[in-house]
């Protein structure tokens, strides 16, 4: 599998990278984004991005590389979903189809054959990450914000031995019961809501998955989708609590949804990943 | 004179916000954008930003927050020109007109009108930062990238009561010998060339203009623009070592003219300013 260099800038002594490669799980070519540190790599964190994200907007507006840097972590941010192609809906809003895959594995016609997001993540993208960039398959973690917060925790606690650890910021935790993740699943997994709990991260903790290390997950207060009922993250805490899956849940007041909150935490987050990676 | 609070998201602590106000200067409305810091605010640094910029490159690119709020500085970022208007060539090309203002006060018809940047930062910015923000007037520095290291170059080097201290990543440093300066200068200021030279910072050291503090410049040497003559960086070194004016020019092997560059030290420029706005 060619995997091809479209962009490369040096950055914190390391380099941020732009690629493109073609799927194998969506058919289509997709496009990813890198921070590769100087000198030795000890670990890969997955970076899932929001709603109307690409693979440009962490990368470039996070500021990441610096912590990234310190701890010798590489990053890697897919694009949020396939792109080129002409679904029945897909590009008529901004929260179903292109830029919002939700990381499912869709069933409905015509999805069914590209929308493979669980699988492009946590099995192509996961295989690509040792063979293109020599990262043993027991350093890598996930994290992710809003809809890829949401596919964080999912494709985290589902592939439990995958990925040594897992965090969100803002994520939408409980999907089955919020706007936006009734219309994707609607959409994608069609109307037959039995299929829907293996991709909500409340419902599988709640049914029983478990990831050995603590999840940690930053909420802003003043996060417009969470007073929306978006996100609805105490649920995850509350479901967490009852069955002793270990997580630290932070509520940061007067934050909101954006990257400006993203950037102000984002060191802590890459300090968790890099307690269970290096 | 009212502006107008246009956004807010909490950052580190403190506050990013998008502003907007009547200038008199440019008799356009202006944008700006500005971080400030939780707590008191010891001094006050203007980023003017490249062509094409507006006021939110550096603000959401540069992760410059983190190290503004550790110093307790604000910095202030206009737009790179007026916007809204309709002069002759003015949407034509990037390099001339909107989003490319090279901050001077320009003489040639419909432009000598509006597009007066130079008076708009070291005038209007300059008494706005003390009205609105409270900050000392000998608490204010300048610094910028590319065609905004040229006029924090220049503004700083003839307003240098004003401003305390002078940075630029990859500046302009000699327009008039430069295709971009070139065409810049013709449009805005005419064919008279005895006029360009005091928007021209080797021009102007070399006819004795001085700061008293020493200049912080950084500079890629995998810079595309540097490559190509238009930035001409060591003519700068070159007339401040001539005259004695105290500058400290760093080459980067490597880097680019990108904003991964600019991340990447805006660390060291954020000190340098503190040492003598703190």
């Amino acid at each position: 599998m060619e995997v091809k260099l479209l962009k490369s800038h040096k950055t914190f002594e390391g380099k941020t990278q732009f690629w493109e490669h073609d799927s194998t799980s969506t058919k289509t070519k997709m496009k990813f984004s890198t921070f590769i540190p100087e000198g030795l790599v000890k670990g890969c964190v997955i970076w899932l991005s929001g709603l109307t994200c690409t693979d440009e907007n962490f990368i470039t507006k996070a500021g990441a590389q610096k912590y990234l840097a310190e701890h010798q972590l590489m990053v890697i941010c897919p694009d949020t979903s396939p792109r080129g192609l002409q679904l029945p809906g897909e590009h008529e809003s901004y929260d179903f189809g292109s830029g919002a895959s939700f990381y499912v594995d869709a069933k409905t016609p015509g999805y069914a054959d590209h929308y493979r997001m669980f699988t492009y993540i946590s099995e192509e993208l996961f295989d690509l990450i040792q063979t293109q960039f020599q990262v043993p398959k027991n350093k890598i973690s996930i994290m992710g914000h809003s809809m890829g917060g949401h596919g964080a925790l999912v494709i985290g606690l589902r592939e439990n031995k995958k990925f040594q650890s897992i965090s969100a910021f803002a994520p939408i935790v409980n999907p089955t019961q919020c706007p936006w993740g009734e219309k994707a699943f609607t959409g994608y997994l069609g109307t037959d809501k039995s299929t829907w709990s293996q991709y909500d991260a409340t419902e599988l903790v709640r049914s029983g998955a478990r990831h050995e290390n603590s999840i940690l997950v930053d909420q802003g207060l003043a996060d417009e989708f969470y007073e929306k009922g978006q996100l609805l993250t105490p649920q995850l805490e509350k479901a967490c609590l009852e069955v002793g899956q270990s997580i630290e849940m932070k509520y940061r007041g007067d934050y909101d949804h954006s990257y400006y909150f993203i950037a102000t935490f984002i060191e802590k987050h890459i300090k968790h990943h890099a307690k269970f990676l290096t």
